[in-house]
This record gives C-alpha cells, structure tokens and sequence, in this order.
C-alpha cells in the first residue's frame, strides 16, 4: 500500500519533505499540497509532485478523499488548528515542531488525540531518530550503569537578530529537553539557569551563553550549555554519567587530517547538516506507522510536556538562579 | 516513472536488495524474480514482492515485458552470461562481483557494452558509494596536495577453513584495488606480495597476513596489509599521505564510553554492518540512471581491470618478493 | 650552590620528596629530617640521606645551621606553626597543602610574610606543575579569546569509609579551587553545589557525586563535577570555553590498542600517577627560588583565597542549591 | 657519590648535555670539558661548569684524573677513537650517534668492549627512554600477542639542501633501526627499498618520499615511510599488529582546541622538542650505572649491529626494488 500524503505549508521544510517522500523513500507519496501563499504550493507541485492536488486551505487538505495522511510543515501558530482537524479526520498526522505555541494548546491536542482513543499525532522531535543519539540510548540502557548525570552543550556559530533570549529555550533547548526525556526515560521536576559573562560576539537583546540546570523525577542533574555565538561552529555534546561509567554522543563522521602543524577534523556549521539523516528515518518511521492507521515516535504528550518544561525554563531565565518547580499532570494511558 | 526490477539469484544479497527497492528506496519496484532454485525466489516473493512474477531461467526474466533493468546477484560464475543477455536486451543491469571470473570473460562485455555504445552496467563496488570514502576523496582532491603514498589495512576477524591464499585477493583486496582506482584516479602497474610471519591463528591453506604493495601509474606507492584473522574486528583502514598533508578514513561511528579503566570504542566485527549504508546509495544511483536507461558508478571496464589487476596480485602471491608488472590494454572512450 | 634542605614529616609525601631531592633533581641536598615519630626520621636516612641530621622537633630543624631552607610534610595541624618559624627565620619554605587548617590561620601566615617583607613560602599546589595544565594555561591565555565558561570533573574510582561528604571539597576540589584561579587569573564570588542521586557504591556518609557551580569576579561559570566512586578510573577533566573557540586539558598519554572488538586506551585508577611529573617540576621550582633566599609558585595568598573558597564551598553543600556569596580581602601587594 | 664527567664536543648537543648535568639530574657533575674549538670548550665552561677543567684534547680529558666517565659528543668521524681510548682508561662513556662511521669501526668498539670484559659504552639511541616507546613496548610484550608486523612513519617538515638520499638511512632511519630491534627483541635479514613518487617539495638530490621495507628473523614484517618534507609537522608513527589485537605509539600530548570549524590539536614541528624527556632520562641511566663502574641501555653491539643493518638499507637504495639479504655475527655473550 503507498500511502497517500498531503502537505500543509510548503516553505523550507515542507519542500524537503516532499523531495523526500517523492525521491527518496519507498511506501509513500505526495497527492496534495496546501499554503497560504497558494503560489508557493503550485511551485512544489511543478518541482516534485506534479500529480498532486493543490488545495487553498488545510482543512480542505485534510479532509480531501486522495489524503491518507498529514504533513503540517506550516508556520508554529497555525499547528494546533491543523493538528486537531487531523485527529477529528481520524488521519495520522505528522507536525513540525512546536505542536502547539502554548502548553495549554498541546492539552488540548493530547485531549482529542485521547478521546480519539488511538495515536494519530508524530511531532517532530527528529533527534530520537538520529543514530548518534540511538546509540547513545542502548548503551545508557546496558552498559553504564544508573544515569547519574548528564553534561551537555548545544552550541551554534551566530544567530541572526531577531533571536532573543527566550528563543534559546523555545528554539535551541527545546531539543534536548525533548531528547533527555527519551534517552533518560525520565521527566523534569526543576529547572533553574545561569549566566555566565556574555560574549562579545552576540547581539544585544540575547544572553548568550546560559547554562540551564535540570532535575529529574530520577535525581539525575542536566546542565547544558546554551551558547549560540560561539564561532567555531554547529556543536552538540551529550555525556551521561553513569554509576559504572560514562558515555558520549558520536561526533558527526569526519576526516582527521594532518597539515599546516595541526591535525585537524572539520566541525559542521550548519545546523541542518547535523541531524539531516534523521529527517529521512523520522518520516520513514511515520509512513509505516501511517499505513497501519496510526503513528509512533514522538507524541502529543512528548509535545505537551516539552511545553510545560520550557515554559519552565523561560521563567527560570526570567528569575535567574533561581531553582523553579516543574508539575506535570498525570500521563494518559494511551501514551504509556 | 517507477522502474520495473528483475532480480536473478535471490540468496542472501538478492533477498536483500528485493527489500531494499520495496522498502526503503523511491523510484522503483520489483516485478521479477528468479533462482536456480525456483522455491527460492518463490519465499522472496511471498516475503517481499507479492505482485513479481517468478522465472525459471534468468534469461527469461532478462526479456520479460514488465522488467525494465536486472539485478544479476546469483553465484559469481553466471554473471558473465546475464550480464551479456542484458546488454544483448538494452536494459541497464546491476551486477554484484565479480563482473566475470576471468578477465577474458570481463572483456567480452566492455566489448559488448562498447558496441551497444553506451553505459547499461554497474558493478557492485559498493565501497565508492560509503559516505566514508566519499568524504576521503574529497578531501585528497582538494586538501593536500598530489598523493605519494596510500597506507591501507583490510582486517577480517576470522575466516572460514574454506578460506584459501588466493581469496585474500580475490575476495578481500578486490574491494581496494576498485576504491583506490577511483579514490586516485589511477591505474596500478606493478604488484608485490610478501608474506609476514603467519598468525597462530590461521589455518593451514591461507597465508595470512599478507601485505600487498602496489605501483600506479602516477608512481603513488601503495600498502594494503591484509590480515584475515586478526581476531579483534573487521577493520577497513586507508591514509592517503599527499604532498601537504595527509588524511584518513573516518571511523565507523562509535559511542566512546569510560569504563573499567578503559576509555573504549566498540569496533565491528561483522563486515555487513561496515558499509551497509552504501548499499542503499548504490543501489539508488543505479534507480535512478534506469529511469534513464543508462548506468552510472563503478562500470564494465572497472571491472575488467579489477579482474587484471587481481590476477597479476596472485601471481605475486605465487612468486613472492618479486615486482609482477601489471598492463591494460587503451581504455574506451565510453568509459572517460 | 647547593640548597640544603630540611624536611619535617618523613611518612609518604616526606619520604617520597626526599627520594626526589637526594635521586632525581640537581641542585639540592636532604640535610636534616624530623619526624614525630624519631624512627620514622631515622629510617628514611638510613635509606636516602645517610648524611642528614635528625631532629626530635620540627623547630629545631627550622633552626638548624645545616638548614637553608624547609619542607613541611608533617600532618596538616602542624602546618601552620612550622611555615610560621620558618617565616621567623627567614628561610624558604616548601608546605603541602593545606596550609593552614582554617582561613584565619593562613591569614596569619600571609601577615607574617607580608610584614617579612618578600616571598618565603610556596604550597603544594601541584597541578600549576602540570605539562598539561600550563599547555591548557597558554591556549587560554592566546588562542580561544575571552574565558567565559569551564566544564570540568574530579573523578576518583573510589573513596574510603572515612571519606564523608565535606572532604569533596576539602580534599578533592581544593585542586580545582586553586589551579582555575590561576588558569584563569580570576577570583570566586559565589559558589553553589547540587546533589544528583546518590550512587549506589558511595558509602552511608559520603553524597557521591556532587556538583559545584562557581562564579567569578569576571563573571565566568565553572562546574565542577565530583564523584568519588565513579569506578572506572581516576579521570581529571577540564574544558575551558572561550568567546573565539575552546580548549580541554589533554588527556593523560596512553596507549591506543585495538583488541577484542574494541579500539582502548587505559584510563588511570591511581590518582598518585596523575600528577607525578609535576612533583619533581614543582620541587625544581623551589630550589631555584630557595637558591636565591625567596619562594615561587603558589603563594600563602594563594593558600588563604582556597580556604576562604572551599570555606564558602563547604556552606553551599550544607545549604544544598542556595548560591552562597564569597568575598575576599584586599590582595596585599607583595602577591601581585 | 657524585659522578664526574667530562665532555667531549661542546657543540649544540655537549653544551645541551652539560646544562642537563649541571642543572637538572642528581648525581652527577661535569667537571671536564674539551673542544676541537678551546673557546667552544671556554664559553661552556663559563656558562654552566666554572669548576671544569678545560683539556686541548679528548685524550687528555679522558686520562684526566678528575673524570670518572665521559659523554663523546664531538663530529662522527671523532668517535670511534674516543671511545676505544675510554674503553683502554676504563671509563663509562656515553657516545652519541654514530657509535663510528662505519661498521668495521663499530667492530672494533665490540671488539675492545668484549676484551675489556664489562659494559663501558651507551649509545644514544635515546628513543629506547622515551615515555610513549616504553608504554608501546610494555603492550607489545603482554597485550597483543606474538608481534607480526609494524606499520611506522617517520616524517619532517623539510630538510636542508645537505640532505641527500642516503641521509634519509643513516640520519632518519637510524632510530627506527635501533627502536624497533629493543621493541620486538629482534634483528634484520632482509631490506628493501621502494620510491614513491617524488614530493614537488623536496629538492634535487634526495628521494623523497621512501619507502623500507624490513624482515626480521622472526618474521615480521616492518614498512617505514621516510618523508622529509612532509611539510605539516615532525611526526613519528609506530604500530605494531600481532596476534590478537594491535598498539600505536601515543602521540605527544596536546590540547585539543575546537575553534574556526575545526578540532585541532597542534603537531610538533621541530624534531628537538619530540623525544626532549628522554635525554634526561637516557643521561640519569648513564649516571646511574657509570656510579657502579659500568654502562646500561643501547650498548656497543646495538650501534654495530645498527651499522650493519643501514648499511643494506642504503644499498637497498641503489638497488630499489631489490631484497638485501642482512647478516649479523654471533653477538657476543656480554651483551645477552
């Protein structure tokens, strides 16, 4: 069975989950495409899904009878409408980070997607399908004892004006807030940030670097450093502390070479070069579960917790050196 | 346009690259089976391909209406056969190595291919498809300056009694002698084997180590250390030392734990989980030159001299110590 | 000119100096020895200073005509009153840390070289010592731009039962305390210390592992991660991120080995070998400067600003997630 | 006791050797100093050894009363005559390399020594007491099995215009002739030499890369690169693969940087600061054993049987591609 897959919001990424769906995996194709800008949406079709409808409004995607499933790749605001409209549609529904841009708004998701009764929702939490950190898991899992720690960094060349603080949680942290949940199978209780001396380098109206703290249900403690003008480059470090050992996330695949006194590896600086496979096994993973009717991976409750969490860490930006309290409420079975 | 694939031989590799084009690559589908076992290609077919039609004989499959290109996976020695029955047919073809198991028997398709008058075959040297050596090429063409020199190894944790001298050519630095051609863009024309002490650990009909030493054309100096019962992994290591620097192959990606007193990698110890990504990408690049009906990648005159090539490094095997000249006949121009 | 030098304390370190000064460095000369315990004193001259007079009290070493300068070994209680008399007789003093049991008593040491006049005394801070430490000192100081960050860890395979939860800072971090301010010519202002869960192989009255968040005066972050039974090894980390670029502390030299599926390098479990070279380096430094009448390296300020830290350090353990304030004195001016 | 030791050649490394004497080992003084130059011998004199005698001759210095053993340090072509008189005084002596120029020289420094009937002579061959050589050793000898190959590189960054092909033997090679007989407890019988082609970098009359390749008695099999205007750095590579798993020689220790895109550690570039430890530690074994009358470490036999072994290397030069045969006379019971 191919299934049949609609786009909502064919900007940046939505196209390149159409070239995906179209040239690289097997088991799917694109049959509709939908934005605001329906000029855009025709110019996709043109480039890689001629056959595709094109379609004003998502809703009309969504119910459309040649859609099996959602893509919703349009701007973070409008995700909350489009994914409820797919759960009502009973359609598996594959939304681009954030689910929604309030907690609140994920509840609400989570609560129809419970109602529902089956899961319908992937978010798009891609680092859980990097090999790197999959890696990372099964040994956490089996070779170094009880997590203890965890001392992480996440660390990118420049960021243009228009990132300001709290996008370093939102935008930046809200990666590994998602992605220690999975590696660690544990939720946060306490956040709490600090900042060091600001760089030189960065813009007025962002504190960069930071260093959040987290606490986990378990006891384990978090820190990661957020630092979003350092240079040299796109870098993400991942170290778990266990009670027999430690263990790191693989750096990306790199020559080491030898010139110029130096041995040397090249470090990406482009943040879209250094999860790029997991693009492809995410919607992989959600085209199979598609077929069957339902979706895996990253869910609305993963969604809605790392709402909550980062709403957290905003405030403990906000109220700096301060340890803020996390509550989560309780997880619905479906999501067990 | 989905290419329509026949498969001959449906053993371990053809079962594999049968999954690979119905569930994970785009662009194609399999519509044809065949084995000299018929109840083979039957349990592929109920497994993986429930619409192919099976074959008793690979040439009928060649011909059949609904296969539009061939992948030839059946034991070595009916390559040479289908490979030619394909040409003869204009579909593009695939084959898994060796291309022929002489390299008379090689000739006659370039000769063949040559008189078709354009590109239909690809052979299966996987390792020019490894992100690995994709990014070493890179790097010698740009990086550090005319290569001198190449310091490879080629490791195998243990080989089975069937195992014999001449294999450690045939089937071990076969994969070399390919990937350094492309990696250099260079043709060898000398050979040398000489023979270390041999390890506790081998059995009686294989020499082991060995350590080749190759000559190119250019007068780069080549060392392939071939050692296939070296007990602690499989091991593919290749330095390529130029006139500014020098770079390696990357490491399989690893996860460095601190544990016991030990700081550790895990190194792989099967040779399928080395390059089995670049089975993937191969096997797309030849989807998508069929669509066109053509082929691109490692061709017929690869194989050919890889053939040439190997012969004169079992002939230094036989007459150790001694410089054995290797010569190719003027390359044609389809191959520029 | 040979220094002759007198050592007070002939247990472990005492001895192993002694060793160090009668067999390795040149320069020098064991002449005189104390012990509280007499045969202790009289069995390291019969095995490395056949030459050396032996006294029953510390004081009358200190005052000996064959002293010219002193190493104080002896327990820590006894520290304090022996770099005193050393002081009052103006000989150069060698004292292992601490250099004082409290705060006030090294303040008194200070005063009473302050009003001496010039430096007499040097602490056992090893680490300043270090080939890696001062290659770490030289990139901070040239290559990486302003400090704004240090991630580090202080990790011992195990501790004894005596070991209870404030020697973290008193025996383990007063490495760290005093070799950052120098890495980073800077100063404490406030600390603070988390607790993760406890390991399951720390003993009843000892919180392993803890971390320490430091500020400085110039606003730079540290944390210190230690974690005294982390069971694989003595491992001693340090990252220092700078606004251009960051560096890490080399790792001890070893053996790369690929054997048993893994590639290793041996990771120390004996923290005496660590630093091993650094205790001939920093005792050649001494008998220099007492060569000329005066002292070098890590200064009684020195030896007061880390009991005032580690004072602070200690309270942030005692109120667990609170940010303790640490304020300093006025820095006389013979320390500058 | 302290050794008195006079110096003959006060050139870079006499003068080196004499700080090294005065300023940095126990046990030992130089008390005698002589120089082809007398105002050589004189300026070293007022330097680092005002007590020294200053003697016109190295015969005299070595008849000197004042003088228990004697560092040659002098040209090559000076050494074997002062060696053979240090032998007829019976005085320790350290020579630097070449023990002679040539092997019937070295010959007749066995020849003597045996007569003699005791140790007299250490050659510097300082790699033997290099920390990263002793490790490597230790692994060979317990962790990884009978030995049967060595993959080694010994790399410059350029060479003067003096340096021409056969240097690249008996200037570069030399250590590794030496290293590799202690590591494995082996000998030569065979040498090859293969060119690669010729580096733009190296000038006219040197090869440049080589390539030597050596077969010990036992087997093993060893390539040496020798590139002498690699241009990145002065690096020497070392691994062993034996039976059960392979050892690399550490790399010096470095601080890993992550800065400008890239992770760079620095490469040493000046060969004087790659083995700068092991001088000290080679001049303490001297001191050491010239206290009890005799010598220890790389002996008489090891520089004559290094002779030997390059001398077939730089015919296997003339002869490139040739097998050498290598042939040694019985060692002589002293040095078992």
């Amino acid at each position: 069975m191919t299934v049949r897959i609609g786009v909502i919001g064919t900007g940046m990424i939505g196209r390149d989950h159409t070239r995906r769906i179209q040239q690289v995996l097997a088991g799917a194709e694109i049959t509709a495409l939908s934005d605001y800008n329906p000029d855009a949406a025709r110019a996709v079709q043109a480039d890689l899904a001629p056959d595709a409808t094109v379609h004003d409004k998502g809703e009309d995607l969504i119910a459309a009878d040649n859609v099996d499933a959602v893509l919703v790749c349009s701007t973070g605001s409008t995700h909350e409408a489009y994914v409820l409209a797919a759960i009502a549609a009973g359609k598996p529904c594959f939304c681009e980070k954030p689910l929604a841009t309030t907690a609140d708004g994920a509840k609400r998701i989570v609560d129809a997607e419970v109602a529902h009764g089956s899961r319908l929702v992937q978010v798009g939490f891609m680092r859980r399908y990097d090999a790197g950190y999959r890696m990372l898991k099964d040994v956490v899992d089996t070779q170094i004892g009880a997590p203890l720690m965890v001392h992480a960094a996440h660390r990118n060349p420049t960021v243009p004006e228009q990132y300001v603080t709290p996008m370093a949680i939102h935008d930046t942290l809200i990666h590994e807030i998602d992605v220690f949940r999975w590696l660690l199978d544990d939720d946060y209780v306490s956040a709490q940030v600090v900042f060091p001396r600001k760089s030189s380098h960065a813009h007025a109206r962002v504190a960069d670097p930071q260093i959040v703290l987290l606490e986990t249900a378990k006891g384990i403690r978090i820190d990661v450093e957020i630092f979003v003008n350092c240079r040299y480059g796109y870098d993400i470090q991942c170290q778990v502390v266990g009670e027999e050992g430690l263990a790191n996330l693989p750096e990306p695949m790199a020559i080491t070479m030898r010139k110029q006194a130096m041995m040397q590896n090249t470090i990406l600086t482009d943040w879209k070069d250094r999860f790029v496979e997991s693009y492809d096994v995410e919607l992989a993973d959600f085209v199979q579960a598609a077929a069957r009717g339902t979706a895996s991976g990253p869910s609305s409750w993963d969604g809605y917790v790392a709402a909550i969490s980062s709403d957290a860490c905003v405030e403990a930006q906000e109220k700096s050196g301060q340890i803020i309290p996390i509550s989560l409420p309780a997880r619905p079975a479906l999501y067990d």
